[in-house]
């Protein structure tokens, strides 16, 4: 076979920098021969890689056969616990529906099958024990012959979207025999930072729940969990420092808390998939929860002169509260691994502020007049101070750049609609030199009768008028699931595949963009997810192999 | 206490007619001193019964001693499955949650306990043997007092509807003992269809998905499975006579299809749940998946003088296609015991009757001229003569009366905005005498972001203009969960609490139409089925006290 002759190569495609809306090149799939390909001749990958070179040639795996190793040289050996669970769970993924094996008779002529894939960590230090961070590598390169596939990848975090690859590639034949075909793959995301935002404040999510999205963010090479945790209706975690918080602020302080063995454990079961895990806590707005457990946190509202018996945001004029925030925020440091915490900062309501007169003594004092986004700002600078004397950096909504106040922090763009819309707000973010993360066209919370996933599809994180330097600031975008409406009883078909969209978009090269070709491999994958125990709702009419078996 | 001196007394009150557009009273909910009480404060009720007299004087119920009995005189006993398979399945619902049982020293002070409910079926057949039927009697009276409640019912299926309500008015005290307060109900359903729709055809649905739901239904007094069985895309049926309509027309003939068996248990399970199995075989249009597996059923489309390839509706020319129908219906008549089929009649695209020349030249032969819905209707008309002389009565959806056809059939209104919208339907359906069932305000298939449950609501089949009469032809409605964009993985939460809101009003009094008070029973009610293993979604933020407990 004329294929046959044609060498894999690929050059050193590293990673440069953790920003890519200046497009590398131009996606391209091709096969040995040259031929251009469409991209759904891939069916099951997703999101696509940036180079696929792919071929007729087929290889069978055995499962009594096919191994998971560690090459010669690897920097990464059988004590790389990221590696050998990966392992395991893909064996699983690609074995699942197979019965015992009984394939002897069936073993192919030799030179047919797979009988391993090498995984080779190619830098001295493979991260075995790290955490993903926003500058993790997470490139590889794949390269699928036989009897060995190998797949070479600076950190571990390349190996573990590797592996996902592997694993799409390989398909069942009409015996239900596995097989995989002679393909080349090189790969790296387009954006460092990819995540999904759960809200476990509006409806409690039992850990069951994170860890099956946790899982399904895996399948589509999302790297952050984004952990909007407390918020006005409850305070689910439980602080050592402030017990108080959950035990009073929680919808109910046993059953519907996270320990600090649950935080440890969802934290430790994302790094095994790669995902950072990033806790808000949204202050000074959003905190009703957090006024239960700890006394005059929040602003007490007035009507006329006398106190109304409501409360309103974090009250910004007490030593007590910055004392309070900066002992929560240390352990917060301390709990939660990831560089980054998100401070949150949206949606401030300055009724209740105004209406308090030691507020308004406050405001005069300062000199801030009647412009309450300078209480605000107050609040906002002195908190990040607080949260810098902890080594981290921050994330937090729009509205805090908005109100003008400058700091070194990842500027979260929601807002759809407002000040000439999101794009006009990511011109003025990253003209003003800000690192900037898109939200506002993923609020996959809202949603529509239909095939709502193409217009998540569609959308662009670099879709504005900029200049190339604007564009290296805006380093990815999170999908968001505000919980109003949902809980553990449809979240995960709420969010899947929808939010496979946003991960191609994230992912993929930026011209990867041909919906009806998306839409032939995002059926494909969303069946998979399904087979992998994902209740991931179906796009249109038509049938999975193996239908979802819960209820 | 003065409420314990009053009498418990109502009147018989029977269903007299099967529909009920003309209101038979106000829904009063009153206490024993006879203060009217807000619908709310009967959290757990729903749909609410059209009568409940209540007290706050509770007593407890334990796990180890209380009994359903059957009473002395009652015309059903030990040997009523319907009934014996219901005690199990009440007795589980509302001692779930009790760990073993402990409280023997917790025993109360004689008189404060129920130790029984004692079930009597007043009528000389109990029907424990039959199929719920649209003139079934579902009515009952309940009353609770110690030691004994009593639960009467003509029948059976009234017996059924007074256990769910039973176990709704079971409640959980600070301690996790259940109690219940003294209580009398008298109830009956305004409208005697009262249905859900769920097509297996866009996507199969597995049988664990179609119980589950029967069993959601029964928790809302519904009683009609409308199974829309096929459709263009898939043909999931197993028939003994002409099987290889599921084997040539279904996703897959073994894994996607539903056996004699599987059909079988679906209308046991239904029927143990008081709940009809009304099978819809829809054609002459939607039946694409049809043509696979009957040679010349569908008829050929034409581009110029030749056939295309692609093939319409059922071809109304042959005698060959009414060979079939008679075989194919009379096997169903003989599978499905219920008296009605819908036939279904809807959306028929005369495009390709138009193409082809022998149906042209048959149209000349009969005197049609150019009008495709006479020979629509002339499809129908002898469908309709074959299914009666199956002793079936048959539904239809509204085009088939909307085109002439002279029939004694059940007029399905599904259609939201044409010809002056579905209430000018209702009138015109009416006027012409025929029984109608109403679907159009409940397309829950159809969803927007956030409470639509409510507009399902307010809607109410006799909001039209007509004569009493003409209202009393209304018999109920059905909420339809179309299946382009649902199957096992999102059909569940989907579906409910949404379907519970069009429960209530064809259940309870058309003067029960309060949203916030219906807001406070439906968010104990979704818990509820939650906790019963039903995946239910929330209708806003808050939490459940036991939350689902799948991914």
């Amino acid at each position: 076979m004329a294929a046959m002759g044609a060498l894999l190569k690929f050059g050193a495609l590293l990673l440069a920098a953790v920003a890519a809306c200046v497009a590398w090149e131009d996606g391209d799939v091709w096969d040995y021969d040259g031929h251009k390909l469409k991209d759904s001749d891939f069916l099951a990958l997703w999101p696509l890689p940036q180079k696929v070179q792919s071929s007729a040639v087929s290889f069978q795996l055995s499962a009594s056969r096919f191994q998971f190793t560690h090459a010669e040289g690897s920097s990464a050996g059988s004590d790389c616990s990221i590696l050998q669970n990966a392992f395991r769970r893909y064996f699983d993924y690609i074995f699942g529906f197979t019965k015992k094996d009984r394939d002897q008779r069936r073993r192919n002529a030799a030179g047919s099958e797979v009988l391993e894939l090498q995984v080779a960590i190619t830098s001295p230090d493979a991260e075995c024990d790290g955490f993903p961070s926003l500058t993790s590598d997470e490139s590889y390169e794949l390269s699928v012959d036989q009897p060995s596939a190998v797949l070479k990848a600076p950190k571990v975090w390349g190996a573990l979207r590797g592996l996902e690859t592997f694993s799409q590639l390989v398909y069942e034949d009409a015996y239900g025999a596995r097989n995989i075909n002679k393909t080349g793959v090189s790969d790296f995301p387009r954006f460092a930072h990819r995540g999904v935002l759960l809200d476990s404040s509006r409806h409690y999510l039992p850990l069951k729940v994170i860890l099956a999205n946790l899982e399904a963010m895996a399948m589509n090479k999302y790297n952050v969990f984004h952990w909007h945790i407390s918020d006005d209706q409850s305070f689910p975690y439980v602080s050592r420092m402030f017990p108080d918080l959950s035990q009073k602020g929680s919808y109910h302080p046993y059953t519907h808390v996270y320990t600090p063995a649950d935080v440890k454990m969802v934290i430790e079961f994302a790094r095994m998939r790669g995902i950072r895990v990033i806790a808000e806590f949204d202050t000074p707005g959003h905190t009703q929860s957090w006024g239960f457990g700890q006394k005059d946190l929040l602003t007490p509202c007035y009507t006329g002169s006398s106190p109304s018996g409501t409360y309103g945001p974090v009250n910004p004029i007490l030593n007590t509260t910055y004392d309070f925030m900066a002992g929560f925020f240390k352990e917060i440091s301390t709990v939660f691994p990831d560089a980054y915490v998100h401070l949150g900062g949206d949606e401030v309501d300055f009724s209740c502020w105004k209406s308090n007169p030691d507020i308004q003594k406050f405001m005069d004092q300062q000199g801030f007049g009647k412009d309450y986004s300078k209480l605000e700002s107050f609040y906002i600078q002195r908190l990040l101070d607080i949260v810098s004397s902890t080594d981290k950096g921050y994330m937090v909504w729009q509205e805090v750049f908005d109100n003008g106040v400058k700091v070194d922090a990842l500027i979260h763009v929601w807002i759809w609609y407002q000040g000439g819309g999101y794009k006009a707000e990511l011109a003025r973010v990253t003209a003003a030199g800000y690192t900037a993360l898109v939200s506002a066209p993923w609020y996959l919370n809202i949603m529509s009768y239909g095939q709502d996933w193409r217009d998540a599809y569609k959308a662009d994180p670099c879709n504005f008028t900029g200049t190339d330097a604007q564009k290296k600031l805006v380093i990815g975008g999170e999908a968001c699931l505000w919980g109003e409406y949902v809980d553990a009883s449809n979240l995960t078909p709420r969010l899947w595949p929808r939010a496979s969209a946003v991960a191609e978009r994230l992912w993929s090269d930026q011209g990867v963009r041909d919906i009806s070709d998306a839409y032939v491999r995002l059926v494909q994958h969303r069946c998979r997810m399904v087979e992998r125990g994902i209740p991931a709702e179906p796009l249109f009419t038509g049938y999975c192999r193996h239908e979802y078996s819960g209820v």
